[in-house]
């Protein structure tokens, strides 16, 4: 899945409110204020009580910043919310801007005047922003200004949600397959190896993976949302009401890990800066405050310990994958069944499908949750990349089009993704030719053996060689790292222009090529690979290889024979018969037939 | 062609030179001196009276640093020298260490202690190098300075030679395509939108394309050592004896560029400096003296802005390159019939093919110089990347031997380079296996199309796929910018895991994959590309291409054609037909029938 966003906006108030900050500001003797999208943690989603840039602008968008001077005010997103964001916000207010690198510095120079003064909440931004953002303002002689407080939690005041406080459960090592004080252990070697006396961690599900725990704080992303600082020696802090642990999870975690209120994280730095300790923090995911309280000499900016060896899976995590992706194929395949039988009376729409394999998925009785909302595009809707469907949007699937579902489980073994395209009675021959070079890009990186120290970088251009030679592309990643029962989107690795992590065996990512044709169709087919050894040994350098762990058919009546190489078409025909050999057993009859036909060789 | 290096050294003075180069510092209290292989221009080539860093070590390599502290000296080269420097430098003065970034520092540190001065010449090294160093050496207390003369200079004497002094000639405009005074305009244009006063140019093949003037001051690279002024007004200067250019040339120049001696340059930087002017400098390529003289308040931090109009050939330029590429293929068709005649009685060594084919070139009565010393490689010495052959290496090639031969010749109209791997005798299956995995690699390049945008990163995972899959790779790019009757290695451009620079039509560039057998074979497969836009537009993106320039047929002995994909055979047999059809004209008839068999469809 690619990128998502909820809606809960009301663009009647954004003028009022938008006039009750200015009055803050006048009094605070600031001439302007930032409102972004993230909170303290910098994730995806954040807990209703952070959706401070929604309560002001009304855009519901998961990233974006609202910047507000005396006189103009803007609200810059990027490319896939320009139609969103005017639709949600108050356009008399807000100027919507797309959001290239620089461009909130220019705007802060265009309308606020030398002399000025910018307030930020130093909770709600990194350092590296903060500091890239000072070094541009600068030399126009204007200045930022951390708050001592939120000022749209001063406007919003009792109204404002509670933050979360659901409980943290764990997760069992049997699917963790290590336990939190080997992977404790292993961080303070590597701490000691740096030379640094302790770790701030600031990123949910970091600190998830490192303590072995999970909870409900956001949507879709089972995290909890804490701090920890884990010292180079002896127990690590974690930062969380300790009555959101019942003894069960106490007992798991109070071997590594001392608990303390939320509140004493401000005593715990004051401590180390005392001490004068040289602390490890991640400039592009920690929150300036930490470094405003530290003070930069103190700190060693490094990247977030634990996001490499999170992304490479340990051996329960792989064996939970593989289990939970059978699940999750048995959910797809009684989907795609029901979806062909449904879809040929004409009364296919959007929401309903949504509704459906999300029933699928939950007769499992396994899922926790989806992975995040479902991409369900029929027709043009299909072309938008980062759809969500409405009721406002919702249409039905008329014969000759296309339908995108782009998907997800969160089962406590492993977290899923799926995209498949669908044809709904007879596709053009250009639709076909899309689908087939797309399929081509997928199987290239499905295919695909590597070199060590290969990044993600060097595979994207597999992806997209079939459609280039047709004079076609897509503008997005061709995957991502995804989590073990953790975020769906993932780092360091990512097959993109911009992967430059190199690829490790136990990786999971995404192999998503596309193709979108504006007011037409969309084409994706996703499935989640894993970075393995290769099968057979030759040659002379140590290799890697992707195993497939998605199965679910692959639509077969949008494929060209004629445009595949017989390589390609072995592939093909290999993963159908993978697909239903590992599927078929568990089926009812007549999803079974289904699957038998949707599996025929090409 | 790789890179290379010429061999004139002096080991047994290594021990005597460096004493003397110790009581120099003894006398100037410094406690260390770089001498790097460069000069004031950072070019591959460096004219006799640069040769400091051989004179001093013996080493001769086209790149390399020595550092010589009281007591420890180290000669510090990249892995493709490893064997070379230790037999060319007397390695009881010097350790020879490989050179990764940060290396050098270390060593400071550790052979110089606190407090420690560490001398250089400002001219032979970048600012962005002394600027890196001094960050990296001032936390150990350790101080660089700007020495007032050379020191190797002041100990060489008399016996250095005299800097070049060889006639500048004209690239005449049917050749360069544009006049020197459209090109000096449009930086000038360029220079007014960045709020630059000035830009000093000190790449020699940047002021040469500038200008339209070539030279023979260094091997190999028809340019002229020189620098220059231009003002975002106004006429250029051109510092370089007057008495180099007949009035001839200096017609051409003059309504461009003022003609000033090279000693004059201290005093106009001097005078850009009293103005105040804010000038543009390269820091990865002017050296430090610059920023030294003018100070780093007055500098304009930016890349040499004729780098990528050079790179970008104009039409006449590509016309050239085509006939210089027919011309070019003439001698290599007529040496590689040659060589398939001489081969087969078993005397045919690596020296003899050398002057041979250098033969063949001259007998076109266009050659200016060969592009670069060729590499000559039988057998086990084709796997060495960057060999070159010399009286103690030269071997004859057995029966059943891989003959490989890099090469390329500069003509007025343009440059070449192009490497072909013979097979002399039987090849065994591995070879022909590799050869035609580095072949699928070359085709793949060579048919590929790719949006506007592409860097050349994107485009080296296509040449290394096929060796990818049978566990194979190679450790060099893909491929190298060429310049027009200009350097053979040319930037922005690239193809390799580091080429960030986007490809535009008009950059010429290599396509040139291999395989490296240590102690057995080499293989490469060389040829020139053209960026173009593609001849078919479909689809919904601008597209590009490649057109293939180099014209000489691949060994069809060392193919497995049942490896091959049909496009990939249809590719083959297209290139070869023409070439047989655009050479066998002006061929004699013997070549001509060998040209044909060699040319007959796989």
């Amino acid at each position: 899945m690619l990128q998502t966003f909820h809606s809960l906006s009301e663009p009647e108030r954004v003028a009022e409110r938008v006039k009750a900050l200015r009055v803050y500001m006048a009094k605070a003797k600031i001439d302007a204020v930032l409102v972004p999208r993230s909170d303290k943690h910098q994730g995806e989603y954040v807990p209703a009580s952070a959706e401070r840039l929604q309560w002001l602008s009304g855009f519901s968008g998961s990233a974006g910043i609202a910047v507000i001077a005396k006189k103009a005010a803007a609200l810059m997103i990027d490319g896939r919310y320009t139609v969103q964001a005017a639709a949600e916000t108050d356009t008399k207010v807000f100027e919507v801007s797309l959001l290239p690198r620089g461009k909130l510095a220019d705007w802060l120079a265009a309308n606020v005047g030398k002399g000025g003064m910018i307030g930020f909440d130093p909770w709600n931004h990194t350092a590296g922003e903060i500091n890239r953002l000072t070094a541009a303002l600068a030399p126009k002689g204007i200045k930022l200004k951390a708050l001592p407080k939120n000022p749209i939690d001063i406007l919003w005041g009792e109204n404002r949600p509670k933050p979360p406080h659901n409980p943290v459960i764990a997760q069992p090592i049997g699917f963790a397959g290590r336990t939190s004080a080997d992977k404790v252990s292993e961080l303070q070697a590597r701490l000691k190896s740096e030379g640094q006396s302790a770790v701030i961690l600031t990123l949910p599900d970091s600190i998830c993976w490192l303590f072995n725990i999970r909870g409900s704080d956001v949507a879709h992303n089972p995290v909890v949302l804490a701090f920890a600082i884990v010292p180079v020696s002896g127990k690590a802090e974690l930062f969380i009401a300790p009555d959101r642990l019942d003894s069960e999870v106490r007992a798991e975690v109070t071997p590594v890990a001392k608990l303390l209120a939320p509140a004493m994280l401000i005593e715990r730095v004051k401590d180390l800066k005392a001490k004068g300790q040289r602390v490890r923090l991640d400039p592009e995911s920690a929150a300036y405050w930490f470094e405003q309280k530290l003070g930069a000499k103190l700190i060693a900016r490094g990247q977030d310990p634990c996001i490499v060896p999170k992304a490479i899976k340990s051996d329960a995590e792989v064996i939970g994958s593989r289990a939970a992706h059978v699940r999750d194929g048995h959910a797809m395949v009684r989907f795609l069944a029901w979806l062909d039988d449904w879809a040929s009376d004409g009364t296919l729409d959007e929401i309903t499908a949504v509704q459906k394999l999300e029933e699928f998925r939950r007769d499992t009785n396994m899922l926790r949750d989806v992975s995040f909302p479902t991409i369900s595009g029929s027709g043009p809707n299909g072309a938008i990349v980062h759809y969500r469907v409405s009721d406002a949007t919702n249409r039905r699937v008329k014969p000759g089009e296309l339908f995108l579902i782009d998907s997800g489980g969160q089962y406590q073994d492993g977290t899923t993704d799926i995209t498949r395209t669908i044809a709904v009675g007879e596709p053009t021959e250009d639709m076909q030719r899309h689908f087939t070079a797309v399929l081509k890009g997928h199987i290239a990186v499905a295919t695909a053996r590597f070199p060590k120290g290969t990044r993600g970088i060097d595979l994207d251009p597999f992806a997209r060689r079939a459609l280039w030679q047709i004079g076609a592309d897509f503008d997005h990643g061709t995957g991502h790292g995804i989590g073990s029962y953790l975020s769906v989107h993932e780092g360091p690795q990512s097959i993109s222009r911009a992967g430059m992590a190199p690829l490790h065996p136990g990786m999971l990512i995404s192999n998503e090529p596309g193709y979108y044709k504006v007011g037409q169709y969309g084409i994706r087919i996703e499935n989640v690979v894993l970075v393995t050894l290769p099968e057979t040994v030759d040659g002379d350098r140590e290799m890697m290889a992707f195993e497939t762990l998605t199965l679910a058919p692959i639509d077969r009546r949008l494929i060209l024979p004629e445009m595949l190489e017989k390589s390609e078409r072995d592939w093909l025909n290999g993963y159908h018969k993978h697909v239903f050999e590992t599927l078929a057993r568990n089926l009812d009859l007549t999803t079974r037939n289904w699957l038998k036909q949707a599996t025929q060789p090409v």
